[in-house]
């Protein structure tokens, strides 16, 4: 069944709407086409004993963990402590980003900006040829920042470090103009046809080429496309609109 | 302390990728105004199972629950059957909500149109003066669907619904020119010193104008002005950019 994954995004400032979440889209699509099923997202406040106990749960659950947010130097950045506590570790000083953040601030260098070289003990750093700052990973667990500019720098460096153990998932979309009522009958034989793949049926509100969009998506192509040529073999040709990659 | 709430996002294509989640920043911003403190978003599955098991766990630990997606009529639509097993209720037909299906769809209504009638036993329908169609409410959670343009259209309902017992939380920003490392032992301080509030420090990535965005939220909207003056009197002047509401 291949990896599955979790995310873990730390914010108050999302739970109080004041900023839209934008990074776990960003990371759905990579695992996605690292062929990792990404299986439940947790958004949790800025507390350490509440970060733990989310952590250990889904790194218990799920192959991988990837958190966001809450890795600067300020009261309310309590990521590292959660996630060493979650996993039971100590948190120690890194070396390596220690002599990064001196190498960045210079003579300005204090304590508080050194306090972002902590990092659970056990830790690897991860980098990319592409990434300027390599990414913490311990225990299966890779701390991400929540910055989303920053976020999607780092996104080259779980490509390398995760890359696919015999490919991706691919996924292919068939647009209608059948209401979801109508294709209910025809979704159910197919998706009973075909347990290898997943579908999924999402109308839209106001779109005025099409009314229902079919996904289906798979490891394997074959299969996908042999579910996609089936679900336009049952929808009448004048309410198929077109196929997408 | 106010109530408490979690909301629990339904939907495969969140998980992967195919589609940005919009709906929790439209619900954490009318829960904040409501004095509501939402502390938990989880996002799973389309899963009978999956579903029942979080939405059982998310109300036992909080007062509201709001589900968003997986209310349509076909086979990925598994909202109402998870929320009633997490609930131990039943799915009933409600006659209110098959009459406005009747009334909508006409003579062409079918059997796959009335299933979006059935919901958890012991429900509420609750609507509003500016909301078209009802939501569902049934032991505190609320079952809200998943298409952004529809979700919007409940907000009216909520805010009635949920009015504000002794008003609701505010939130005021200070922009300021100096670094999070800078503001570190400031932050601190006043944390420590207004425990009622809620202080948040956010770096923005480029923006020319400022380099770091302080926050202070609570109930009361002296004891969050309080805290915004020491803050403001702890930065160098020129390093304050301005105050926001």
């Amino acid at each position: 069944m291949g990896r599955t994954a979790a995310a873990l995004v730390i914010g108050n400032e999302i739970l109080t709407g004041k900023v839209q979440e934008e990074n776990v889209q960003v990371l759905a699509r990579e695992l996605f086409a690292l062929g990792i099923r990404l299986l439940r997202v947790v958004v949790c406040v800025d507390d350490v004993e509440v970060i733990a106990g989310e952590l250990a749960h889904l790194r218990q659950h799920h192959d991988l963990v990837f958190t966001s947010g809450g890795v600067g130097p300020t009261h309310d950045d309590v990521t590292i402590q959660g996630v060493a506590r979650g996993l039971g570790r100590r948190v120690v000083r890194s070396p390596e980003l220690a002599s990064l953040l001196r190498a960045h601030f210079g003579e300005s260098v204090t304590e508080r900006h050194l306090r972002m070289a902590d990092v659970p003990e056990g830790y690897q750093l991860v980098s990319s040829g592409s990434a300027r700052w390599p990414a913490v990973q311990v225990d299966g667990v890779y701390v991400l920042p929540g910055l989303p500019e920053v976020f999607r720098m780092k996104m080259p460096i779980l490509r390398e470090s995760l890359a696919a153990q015999g490919g991706g998932f691919v996924s292919r979309a068939v647009y209608t103009l059948c209401d979801e009522a109508e294709l209910a009958e025809l979704l159910d034989r197919v998706v009973a046809a075909h347990p290898e793949v997943a579908i999924g049926s999402y109308p839209t509100w106001d779109d005025p080429d099409y009314r229902v969009k079919l996904t289906v998506d798979g490891a394997d192509l074959a299969a996908v496309t042999a579910a996609v040529v089936e679900l336009e073999a049952g929808i009448p040709a004048a309410s198929l609109v077109r196929r997408a990659d």
